[in-house]
């Protein structure tokens, strides 16, 4: 091995010590800083003149040397991650958890010898990528397919439900499945309501930033995933993923309420219109929500298939109510609106509306605030559409409606049945206690 | 007059002091609390035991009187709003604003005798709203039209722009549009492109409450419009609502940037992918961002006029290209996609938006993460979309990119000259700088 990517200075200090990429180094900065932990070996990401350390969480961080820097190596010690021939035997104190991989910028690993990033979702790979899963469970795991998550349709959510069905009913005692982040909120909404009471956790979980970039968050979240599966008392179909206060905390957030809220940040999944339902910190899962699906519930249903003929359409100052009825003659049955508001469309859209639903067409109204419920008694424009057949869904999330009203139709087309399912709550989407704007309502909302 | 509306306990208590509808009264609270302000009737909004205040910064309470309450009238005092004879003559020192009511929640008020809501934009009926607006500016206002707001459409747009153009024209120090919440974002981002560069502040308000409600936000959010335009140094195309923090703080938003968050919160409006480009505290207004359009600025331009032929479309799993496809067969040249995370689409569409950008459609990349910026060269798949013709917007908000895409169409229908309109910016709805999730960055962002 050799301080392989390291160039200038930098590499020159490494070589000075004898450091090789997975020793155990220190680094002490200027400004009186510390940090320990495995030497990874430089990639292109990194910015120049900065040492990518994996901390023992997991976490990467880059870590600029200034003049007064002093570096140490540690020990030898082995890499942060196993080789083939290192891999632990099964641990029969750890939980057995599934893990599933469908694509996505987690299901990729560094090989620390050659930096090159390739796919990883081989128990091999997986236990090779960081020595902590090994702590945490017996993990098997198995390739899917590999898509980018926006190439994602309801096939694949049927395909990915039918695996967890099988591991469940196989005695697995959680199951973690790697997704891209683009979509994972969809999925996590459709297998919401696909596996209802899982006698299981059933975790989705992916990363902002491939594993081989400072500051990813691919090894924690991923951590913090199967910390959940094996340990949470709760049995609910969640997305686990980095939190925002501290590098080292993970959120699970309810399937039906989380959306990828920012395009690029590590906090990028949020609750909306609920909070997490808990926390991982340290290994440690900590509930903040009442009345979960626990584990080992009674009364677990498999309920798969979704109905295509479904649209979500957000409003917009100008935008026709032809656009519906174009939609409606291709074929379209169901329509999730995202009103303005509490639940508003221009009131030219009422005559066009009012002869789709008595068609038997359905007709949604969530609002396009992202925070908040609609309420459409408020304003008489809201009134006349109630009149002219349009059903509000509280709280619900757009997407959420979309993916339930999707299920809903392949389960009935009567437009009074198709209007209870969607009004009742199955898995979370629907709350009564309206919740503030804030994303955050304390600094330490696990403590 | 009477203490109208007021039942029960207390009713026989104010009635005790011979409190009357715009008297002043103090109560103190069992638990220490102590509020002064006008009384006001009881409306059916309120909750039964609730006492109705209005506070002198125009902001209503509503105050539980628990058993250890005292109630004391101060003053008989004027009504917190002027009758019509009591209306005050011009002030020589104040600023002379226009103020012009397109309807909503804000652009109606609650006479204080009856309890009745009605209209409110004459300048007598706005006068005798809250006694503070004639502190604040002379006003002259004038009723354009009076529109739910998620009725209205590019030619509201362009009848408030005329507006405001002719107010601009004729020497007002500032112009206010009450306007409904609903689509304000909306609005202010067309009035950002038909007036560029103004000389005076141009400044949306709406309520999120109406006047007659406890914690109604009608009376603060208009005097803190009406201190922007009649006082700021800047003169940009604002938006002027409640911030957070506290009630009697206003956060000025920049028309480009400002998003209705919330369905239903006083704090609803948020500047997203950017900050409050000022505060009003106090009457004062605090600017928090450079390189500000000034006040008195040259090189104003009036550029009315917007497409139709424009269309908002947000992606989600299972979308098929088929429905661009159709809406350009049905006439529409401009599409503005809500892509997943950093602007993604499925790979399925590839052909049709090759077709469409090789017809001379224009086919621009926003991201429904609502927070951050579009970047299509991370993943292989936003490549080949570029490679088809799509145009990322960078950090653009999906509606203002809707707004100006309609408004550039009207100008060219030239791909090229579309391609650098819609990447130019013209009045800060493009930023460099990448912006955290967070809504808040500190407890008090006005000091």
């Amino acid at each position: 091995m050799s301080v392989s990517g390291y160039k200038g200075k930098l590499g020159e200090i490494l070589e000075s010590i004898g450091a090789e990429v997975g020793d155990e180094i220190e680094v002490l900065t200027g400004d009186g800083r510390r940090y320990v932990g495995y030497l990874m070996s430089r990639t292109e990401y990194a910015a120049e003149g900065l040492i990518t350390l994996k901390l023992r969480n997991g976490y990467n961080v880059g870590v600029a040397l200034d003049d007064r820097a002093v570096v140490r190596k540690v020990s030898k010690g082995r890499a942060p991650s196993f080789t083939r021939e290192e891999l632990p035997p099964v641990n029969p104190n750890l939980p057995r958890i599934a893990l599933l991989g469908t694509g996505g910028t987690i299901a990729s690993r560094v090989d620390y010898r050659t930096g090159a990033v390739r796919p990883a979702m081989t128990t091999e790979d997986l236990l090779s990528t960081v020595r902590e899963v090994a702590e945490v469970a017996n993990v098997e795991s198995e390739v899917l397919f590999s898509v980018y998550s926006e190439n994602m349709t309801s096939r694949e959510w049927d395909a990915i439900g039918g695996a967890v069905h099988d591991r469940i009913t196989k005695g697995y005692e959680g199951v973690v499945i790697a997704h891209g982040t683009d979509t994972m909120g969809y999925t996590a909404a459709a297998l919401s309501f696909v596996l209802q009471r899982p006698p299981v956790p059933v975790v989705l979980v992916g990363a902002q930033r491939s594993s081989d970039r400072p500051s990813s968050d691919a090894a924690t979240n991923l951590l913090g995933a199967l910390s959940v599966a094996g340990k949470a008392p709760f049995a609910e179909v969640v997305v686990a993923m980095h939190a925002w206060h501290s590098d080292d905390v993970i959120a699970v957030h309810r399937g039906t309420r989380v959306v990828k809220l920012h395009t690029s940040s590590r906090d990028a999944f949020q609750s909306v219109n609920s909070r997490p339902i808990a926390y991982v910190k340290e290994g440690r899962v900590i509930v903040k929500a009442e009345k979960l699906n626990p584990r080992g519930a009674i009364g677990y249903s498999y309920q798969p298939g979704f109905d295509e003929r479904v649209i979500l359409l957000k409003f917009f100052p100008g935008m026709k109510g032809s656009v519906l009825q174009l939609l409606a003659e291709r074929g379209y049955r169901g329509f999730v609106l995202e009103g303005t508001g509490l639940g508003h469309v221009a009131s030219s859209w009422i005559p066009v509306i009012r002869q789709l639903t008595s068609d038997g067409a359905f007709i949604g109204m969530c609002s396009q605030c992202r925070y908040g419920r609609v309420n459409m008694n408020v304003y008489y424009n809201g009134r006349d559409l109630l009149a002219a057949g349009v059903t509000p869904l509280g709280d619900m999330l757009p997407e959420v409606a979309y993916v339930k009203l999707s299920w809903a139709l392949h389960r009935t087309s009567d437009p009074d049945d198709l209007r209870e399912i969607m009004l009742t709550a199955l898995a979370g989407e629907i709350g009564e206690r309206s919740m503030p704007l804030r994303t955050s309502w304390s600094d330490e909302p696990w403590a």
